[in-house]
């Protein structure tokens, strides 16, 4: 009952600090954010005594040693956060951004301006400068945040967010503009998602657990990160050269990422010709290769093992790859929208009408044409940010950024009319 | 067990559907839309004959007569039904329309194109002619749709439905673009918003209890037709005369609409001025009042109710009008922004720094200087269409047409660019 007592406080002091955040100038927020920027480093000893306790919590309970050094702050990873809130200020200001504005016949102005969503919900896992990036995001845009974070990072999400927090009460921001849940209570998260009256948007960045979690108890509307199974369709008319360039990077150049390759499709008729040296290639980057009965065919000289049904479903997130031959176009673009999670698929192919075929037919987030996966980022995007990549296709799709945690309201001027 | 297999069932054809109905070309939709126009006109009597069936069942439950009037589908409506097919037909296709394109130092080309959204549940009551609205709508921009409408208009429902389906099935058009669930079963709604895996849209539209239903237990993202409480604040730098032609049409015009007034902020500074004779003409007009204590005093002559807090939170949807003198713009802003429903509200003033700030600071699809909210409409804006006005945040806000009955996705063109 406290929690949810608890809860409640916060979501309705951060719905009515929400339309003061909205109104401040940009001016306003760059010089928070310029001045958060600096408590980071100012503060570096402080995060980093608390990090070491969530370290030592880690080791204790015998995390793997990649995610304890996902989980750890040294002065470099401090300085990055710092810049991260630095690089914001560069941008432009969503809020108040014109979209569209036209006049109607009866004299009526009409325009379509960009307004911070409200309140926003972030459940996320693991690295703590998520943290600060978050909270720079979320302030930039003019919304008041919200947020969850994992519970092996409590103590160093805990200490970025006091001192954040700090800054933004100095400066005469208001208290509910930025929150931390700070109970590792699991129950938490159910509570949150109900406070519908309150909070706008949720988004849970996470493993799939936390996504399905989210989605099935949430009356909040939510935006979700969800897992990506990547395709690299290699066309019959495809340059090999490149097609072996582009796989290549999609699948081995950071594989633990969404946007890498999980599948390779191959048309058949390059398949005898490609396949070959592009898996030997892959062998000997150390990627493990699950293959359909076509090419184990094509291929039989080299280790490779049978995919089953289930793994042209999995996101490996790991140098493995799932390799498929398909009969046509056609069948490639099927099996993508089938088999994948509409995030990020490419085709390369020097033949542009089957390209604009695939692009427009592929119902991905990103499609591509002779270019690697691996560009869907918000900052390879150019967008200069990024709080994740939506696979919905809900108010944002892809890369999201300071636009996308945005909503917008129709201001409408006159000289008296009504409405006949 | 039966009536989920079944749904499931109408679900995932819908999904299959929805990758040929997006790439339909605006030509062969155009003219789908065409033939589905004749159609109706050709069926007249089968659709009327089955109107009769659903008003003959309204009489013996002895509906109100308002009821029964919205209910029946006589020559006229059916044409009107024709015409707003016929209308759409004019409109741009939405479907890959480009929104924004870009390219990257590396040489890339990105281009931010809208989609459909995919398969689109509606759930309606009562007036029949929404159902061709709905259909009309969602196969212009691309979706498929899985209709649920009311009860009373059960028969004259599935009549159109029928009508047009054998229409799109003559096109060639797949069989799962155009559902009508084909039961009056409760569970229906249930079971459909579960089915997150192949839905991607819900719009409800109608009372509080369907809406409140909805936002509870769909697993699906919900776009909101909400209730409007929706304000006309009049300032002191008001022109009074203009006050009162706006005041009196937002409420007298057609009180039955979620854009009419249902609340009338007034400054102190010049209620003593404004509020006798305006309060007056509303009585006249058969408006009735309930007033907080100042406006009391200050009409004492006139017979007006005494308003309770409850009162400033009701969607009267009738000749009733709750009336509030407020010390400052800031103060109406508050009210507006704690009681309103974030509809249409609108300032009437002389001063445009004064409305700015009004504008700015409330929290409203629609925000007005100077002009009756019964504007917040897809026509009056002259979006040419209409399938709601959303009192939500994400995605849409505010009246939602063919645009926003999109997504969008990212098509990137490269020459075999890899990420370093």
């Amino acid at each position: 009952m406290d929690l949810k007592k608890e809860l409640n406080t916060i979501a309705k002091s951060a719905q009515e600090s929400s339309r003061q955040l909205a109104v401040l100038s940009a001016q306003e927020k760059n010089s928070c954010l310029k001045a958060m920027a600096e408590a980071l480093l100012a503060e570096k000893d402080f995060i980093k005594k608390a990090n070491q306790r969530d370290i030592g919590l880690a080791v204790k309970n015998r995390l793997p040693a990649a995610l304890v050094d996902r989980l750890t702050l040294d002065d470099k990873r401090i300085v990055l956060m710092a810049e991260s809130l630095l690089e914001l200020i560069k941008l432009p200001d969503p809020v108040g951004g014109l979209i569209k504005e036209w006049s109607r016949p009866n004299g009526l102005k009409i325009r379509k301006v960009r307004v911070p969503i409200g309140v926003i919900v972030i459940i996320y896992e693991s690295r703590p400068n998520v943290t600060a990036e978050c909270i720079g995001l979320c302030f930039k845009s003019g919304n008041c945040a919200i947020l969850r974070g994992g519970s092996e990072a409590f103590n160093s999400n805990m200490a970025i967010f006091q001192v954040l927090k700090r800054v933004l009460l100095k400066h005469g921001i208001p208290q509910g503009a930025l929150n931390l849940v700070s109970t590792q209570d699991r129950r938490a998260i159910d509570l949150l998602l109900k406070l519908n009256q309150y909070i706008d948007l949720v988004i849970p960045r996470g493993g799939e657990g936390l996504i399905k979690k989210v989605v099935s108890t949430s009356r909040i509307p939510v935006i979700k990160h969800y897992k990506g199974i990547c395709h690299v369709y290699v066309d019959e008319l495809a340059d090999l050269n490149m097609a072996g360039e582009v796989c290549f990077n999609a699948k081995v150049q950071r594989p633990g990422v969404c946007n890498a390759m999980e599948s390779m499709l191959v048309h058949r008729d390059i398949a005898a010709k490609f396949l070959p040296g592009m898996l030997n290639r892959f062998i000997e980057a150390g990627v493990e290769i699950r293959a359909c009965p076509v090419t184990k065919v094509i291929v039989k000289d080299l280790k490779v093992k049978k995919a089953k049904e289930a793994d042209y479903r999995t996101e490996y997130l790991d140098l493995i790859l799932s390799v498929k031959v398909v009969d046509s176009l056609k069948d490639a673009i099927n099996h993508i929208n089938n088999y994948g999670t509409h995030h990020s698929d490419s085709i390369v192919t020097g033949d542009i009408g089957r390209a604009e075929e695939f692009l427009r037919c592929v119902d991905s987030a990103c499609v591509y044409h002779n270019a690697s996966t691996r560009f869907t980022d918000g900052f390879e995007f150019g967008l200069g940010a990024e709080i994740g990549i939506s696979t919905d296709k809900l108010h944002a799709r892809g890369p999201m950024a300071l636009e996308e945690l945005t909503s917008y309201k129709y201001e409408i001027y006159g000289h008296g009319q009504v409405r006949q």
